[in-house]
């Protein structure tokens, strides 16, 4: 059975675990691993005598859960070569795959070529790289950065590695906000962008640290979780469609990637650029316009910082054949009143519906008026116009509604959006002037609430910059679904000064 | 049964599994993992209601092997925790530890404290640093580099962190070899040590890609898996002990930092200097020689790099009261003749009975004669013809039997030492001049022969530089236990040109 390799063979048994680890890993007694000559994390191959199927997977190695020649194999394995218990395999050492060692020259501060950053982005999504491995890549990306060069190659190559839309229609518009903290003018945007006669197959993020993301409140409206087929077709029929990204696979290796940086809270600014223009990318966009949040409490702290990013997407824009424009937006005060899935969502649809007109709305119109500009739609200097009347004539409302009902609809209207069982206001406990209204705190107190777990938990803001306000005025009213989360909620609330006041009466003299 | 948090806690059911990970892995369902807020690789508190043990974990997420609720357990978790079958747990999301912001701090290139490095050091040797956040650390330090300081901070926090010996006598000398190739000076020098009155608790490792290490080579006379206890009371007693540090948790943070290092063949300078110096000041040490074996084929290329190196093992020692000396020795030249565990064991005792003289002979002799003269025990000079002497009038044999003994004696004498079952010559195909021997393939074809983990596998050289040599001549003896692997390392060997020739007679012109 054993046939020639150029390494020492050892059959040995197959005995599948019931763990999917989400990485290929296989378990050997230290004798056995001592015998192939391997270490824990080093790569083994396998062989499955029965079927010829083959994988590599690290090693780890027990001294307690298995006796010699056999071989512990977590589900994913197993279900790979289709192992069943005793099932003979052929087990050898492997050597590292080659993108290691380009990883350590990323490491030495040298420049990856368009191949070899392929052949690393390939391995990720393959998962031929350990944890190990893509954290070390992206440590050394983080410090070393990336050139123009590997930006556009890092781009391409994860818009190689996954799935893409082919629409049959053109102009296709894109939007793209990069850590904005509340405030959905997605879900304004898009249907004015479709009701202006473009298209916007437009793919957004769940939640990662905010209150809510777009897919989080859309889904409150309809369905998120659409195909490539269905997001192709609504598209091309409608105009529009607000998708989750996450369940399409346009960038699988991208999303490994942004697991890995996530735990090490790290975004290296190359990756950051490749990661959103992979997508647009993907899904054919022709136009685009990146909303770019700059302040103190924003990824991009300053307007130098931002200067520097946006040339590098228009440039990383230009290679892809995407003409990008990027706006630099206030990344301190909060768009709209809104925290929260549900309550982002009802906020949006109050907009679309006339009903309301507010910062979110003024936002959204000048966004989408960016793009049409961009895109030849509108001329110069008319967008903001364009855009707001197509909002204030309902076109936009009934182009929204067409999208819902394409995409499953779960609520058509604000009105269908029930709010949430529990309701509490926080009240200011002195007399005073609004200076700042911290949005990072308002967020934390949301997620204790129970953000974006629970689709209506979250706040509202009742309070604006620069309102005088008295002791007893609320600040702002906590929406909850779980006791247990409201009064968390509550107490950070009290603690934590979300709302900062100058006192008008600074000191009574008498 | 909750108790009062400032975060939300679950009660989930405990479903502990019967596997160890090396590291505290909890398993929930995604829809869980929203509830708490927290993504694979976050972090989870647990409580144990039962028995108010609690844990850090890291999370993974599934989507079919458990309910809701219910939280899976690695048995290293279960184990801490004491965790029985549907133990109920209180589980909330905690915070990053504080030393992955330092981690991050090292990533920007800024200098850490010894306060900062030791918070790393005890993350890391309690398992609250991931595979992701170590292997971000290490990559940081490759690429940024330590400071002097840093490396002082680095190696203090690494002996604070572990097991110390304490031995009652003086002096207590030390000697330690930075990759080297083969040659078993270690053996010879540690009785030619304790015969000169002074100690020396010798801890060694295992081979990692050598054909075999000391610990390895060692195993074959005697038992090296000693406690500390025992550690201390044979060399309080005979003066000397040769064994296994993995076996005595002397730097256990070091241990983890080396097995995140392997896969990726990382050895960053600073590292590399503080795991030594801890081990060294761990066992008390006051006098220590570091042979530097410099060359292209070694860790350290040129002896500029050698030079730079030695420097700062000397200030480190300072810092720690130990007194340093480097010796840049030929990285190049095989020292002795033989590779393999048992085969330079062998070696090494035929030296020790005065049977053999030649370059690991002289080799040990000069080390030892050096680390005499830094101690004070041999007038400048004449630590060479003093070593030469203890070696060379049995007194070194004499002492060596005595720690063979103390150890568990399982050979007292080369000729105790049976050779492997199967062996072959490799002949040389051309007349020729040996101009380079070249050790590094050597290795491989000792290791594809089954060394280390066949204590009898490996190989003896039979030939040397600059000799002349004709078509048959044998070239070096392959020892195997296993007809697979002897194959596979004459496979090798044909292939390879492990020894290159130069052609006496370049070209017949007739």
């Amino acid at each position: 059975m054993v046939k020639k390799y150029n390494r020492f063979v050892q059959l040995m048994k197959a005995k599948p675990l019931d763990i999917y680890a989400k990485k290929f890993v296989a378990i050997i007694t230290e004798i056995d691993a001592k015998q192939l000559g391997v270490f824990p994390l080093d790569r083994i191959g396998l062989v499955n005598t029965r079927n010829k199927k083959c994988i590599t997977a690290i090693v780890d190695v027990t001294t307690t859960m298995f006796k010699e020649n056999e071989i512990g194999l977590f589900k994913d394995v197993a279900d790979f070569i289709g192992a069943k218990p005793n099932d003979k395999l052929e087990v050898m050492a492997v050597s590292q795959p080659d993108s290691v060692k380009l990883i350590k020259k990323k490491m030495r501060g040298e420049t990856l070529t368009e191949q070899e950053i392929k052949q690393i982005v390939d391995d990720i999504a393959q998962n031929k790289l350990t944890e190990i491995d893509a954290s070390a890549f992206i440590t050394a990306t983080y410090i070393n950065g990336y050139s123009l060069e590997e930006t556009v190659a890092m781009t391409k190559a994860l818009v190689d590695d996954g799935n893409k839309l082919k629409i049959k229609k053109s102009p296709i518009l894109d939007k793209h906000s990069i850590g904005g903290l509340n405030g959905r003018a997605t879900i304004i945007l898009v249907p004015i962008i479709a009701a202006a006669g473009c298209y916007i197959p437009k793919t957004s993020s769940r939640s990662i640290t905010s209150a809510a993301g777009t897919a989080d409140s859309m889904e409150c409206l309809a369905n998120v979780s659409l195909s490539v087929e269905q997001i192709k077709r609504i598209t091309e029929k409608i105009g529009g469609v607000i998708t989750w990204g996450g369940a399409v696979e346009l960038a699988p290796a991208d999303d490994k990637i942004i697991k890995i940086e996530h735990p090490l809270s790290l975004d290296p600014e190359g990756q950051v650029i490749a990661s959103v223009m992979a997508k647009k990318a993907s899904v054919g966009a022709e136009y685009l316009i990146i909303d770019l949040p700059v302040g103190p409490e924003v990824k991009v702290a300053t307007k130098e910082k931002a200067e520097a990013m946006a040339k590098k997407f228009i440039e990383v824009g230009k290679h892809l054949g995407i003409k990008t424009e990027v706006l630099l937006t206030d990344g301190e005060e909060p768009c709209g009143n809104n925290f929260g899935a549900m309550l982002e969502a009802k906020e949006a649809m109050l907009v679309l519906e006339g009903k309301v007109f507010n910062s979110l709305a003024q936002k959204s119109c000048e966004l989408a008026g960016a793009l049409l500009e961009l895109a030849g739609k509108a001329k110069k200097g008319t967008g903001y116009e364009t855009t707001k009347e197509i909002l204030q004539s309902g076109k936009a409302l009934k182009k929204m509604k067409e999208i819902i009902k394409a995409q499953g609809a779960r609520a058509l209207s604000s009105a269908d959006l029930k709010e949430a069982k529990l309701k509490q206001k926080v009240l200011s406990e002195t007399d005073g002037e609004v200076t700042k209204i911290n949005v990072r705190k308002l967020i934390m107190i949301a997620r204790t609430a129970g953000a974006p777990a629970d689709q209506k938990a979250g706040l509202v803001l009742l309070v604006e910059h620069n309102q005088k306000i008295r002791k007893g005025t609320p600040l702002f009213e906590i929406h909850a679904e779980n006791k247990q989360k409201l009064e968390l909620a509550i107490d950070l609330a009290k603690k934590d000064g979300a709302i900062e006041l100058q006192k008008i009466i600074i000191e009574k003299i008498v």
